[in-house]
């Protein structure tokens, strides 16, 4: 770990991708290790999220937010140590959940930077369960999914950070849940660690049938995270009134080109009319950013009373995140994908 | 008049169309007055209220509700009065809010049917403002499209009764309003008869570019009653937190195909995420019913103020019901479309 420490890896953007990224699509670079000026703080990552929303910042337009420039360094949530401080409230050793980006280390103002308590059990956790993911699947599936007892709810990337967390508060909520996965693994996880009522594997080739018989009353809250094949079996099941908080597509993110037609948005049109169906996009935090504490504080506690089940799958060392992200495209992860990048001190 | 009182007159759905209904679509059948039974009344209609959603009972498929059996009588809404009545309540000469269909004489039952004031000024106004498309107005705008003042509001089909109740309400609730509609004639009213800032004619070569530059602030609130091109030209223009109640789409009722290619499916919900877009369809009895009385009331003293214009456009005699629907369906009408099936007593 010492070279390491001497100086700051980066990995930026070096080139925008068609399709799936590959090897010219970042560059590692390596510089010295900047310094912090007035007001500021040098944070040293130890674990850098890698999430679905990242493959949208790697084009030219807008997707959630803002794309990264080339020759940018990649933009990611971390959770990191205080190396040095300049700012009030803020220490060398101190825990931070940053957007320290794909690097060892980062230069940091205290905005939009938050302090983890020195007794959190699990500082990764903050990019998962207890942070972005976590806050999506609460505010998504109660906002606007707002799902009934009884009612049926299902949510595909079932064992992923989010699709997990849907599942999980759906059966604490009282509904019916049925999860989506890549995989006889990942569904018996599904079903036996978290308790989903059936997880069905969408690569078989009887899927959809598969869902009709899974859900004989209809799906009234199906949460959208996925797209492409598992919504287009799910579409046709909706109830009348179904909620349908929507906030990814990773099916999609990797396509160069809409699939082909007949375009079929008067058809989707026409049946949210005829059942009365609701769809949402939504970016947890633009829509629901003040509302972070509260989650904060209810989720903290149903995990630490072992309610809510987390799975990470942490790749050691910051040159595997190229690789990582694509199998995290791909639905390859099982789990939360992290990188650990320096160990804790 | 007086062969028809002798006899009634219904049209029936004799063939399911391809495309507009045309002369093979509805069959004109003669018969004698029924008698109603113990706890039923008969009713002679005024005025028949045909409306877009009438399409989508002539296909084999549910839409809104259940279609029309071939050889049943064409379902619609009525103001009728009373001609002979076995139930408490009401009397010989009342008037009645009711689903008497396509004929001269139905028998009702007391559910579902609404007695008119005797001092209502305008009976056939319970077909319109007062009644499903002025409520659809109402609840759609206020509880889904939750206008603010100053955001920008956009309604096609802007001289209809849905249309132009809502760009009028969006005026009274502060909204800068855009109607679209078919051609100068309606556009000029919307804009000096209804107050709306603006109204585009759709038929316009430069209909997009016009759009765009008529909502230089892009657009908070798309009341969505018709799809196709205006849809088109409205999506890319739609706000950030956007808000689309969607309950009809006119334009689309009478295709026998869904569009050419690509598949646009996955953009529109990609771009639903972005912009944190919301789309919900509503039926407006199902969604919102036990709030129709609270619309009533409030819209009542609008119109009777003035602050709310209504325009209808009455077709004498039941004969012309078939060709009153596709003038409809094409956007040929200008107004609430009435027909009026017998003189009032």
């Amino acid at each position: 770990m010492s070279s390491i420490l001497k100086t700051n890896r980066a990995w930026t953007l070096a080139s925008r991708p068609a399709g799936e990224p590959d090897e010219n699509t970042f560059s590692l670079t390596q510089n010295s290790i900047p310094v912090p000026g007035e007001s500021q703080m040098l944070l040293r990552t130890v674990y850098l999220s890698l999430d679905p929303y990242m493959r949208g910042r790697l084009a030219s337009g807008k997707s959630y937010a803002a794309p990264v420039a080339i020759g940018d360094v990649m933009v990611g949530g971390t959770v990191s140590q205080v190396e040095q401080s300049n700012i009030d409230g803020f220490a060398p050793g101190d825990w931070v959940l940053s957007q320290g980006g794909w690097q060892t280390y980062s230069i940091s103002g205290s905005e939009g930077v938050i302090k983890l308590d020195a007794n959190f059990a699990h500082p990764s956790y903050a990019l998962g369960i207890l942070g972005m993911p976590g806050f999506t699947a609460f505010m998504g599936l109660s906002e606007i999914g707002k799902p009934r007892p009884g009612e049926t709810l299902v949510v595909a990337a079932a064992t992923g950070p989010v699709g997990a967390t849907v599942g999980q508060l759906g059966k604490l909520w009282g509904c019916k849940v049925v999860g989506v996965a890549g995989g006889e693994e990942k569904c018996r996880y599904a079903k036996e660690t978290l308790g989903f009522d059936d997880c069905l594997d969408h690569r078989a080739a009887d899927f959809e049938q598969q869902l009709a018989a899974a859900c004989p009353e209809g799906i009234d809250v199906y949460f959208e995270n996925v797209g492409g094949r598992v919504f287009d079996a799910v579409f046709p099941l909706l109830n009348t009134g179904a909620r349908v908080p929507l906030c990814g597509l990773i099916a999609s993110y990797n396509a160069t080109s809409l699939p082909e037609g007949p375009d079929r948005t008067p058809y989707i049109m026409m049946e949210m009319i005829k059942r009365r169906i609701q769809i949402r996009g939504f970016i947890v935090f633009d829509d629901f950013g003040p509302r972070f504490g509260e989650f904060f504080e209810k989720m903290s506690v149903l995990v630490a009373e072992g309610k809510i089940h987390y799975k990470e799958q942490v790749v050691e060392g910051l040159e595997n995140a190229p690789a990582a992200l694509n199998q995290l495209l791909r639905g390859e992860n099982f789990g939360k994908m992290v990188i650990k990048v320096t160990s804790p001190v």
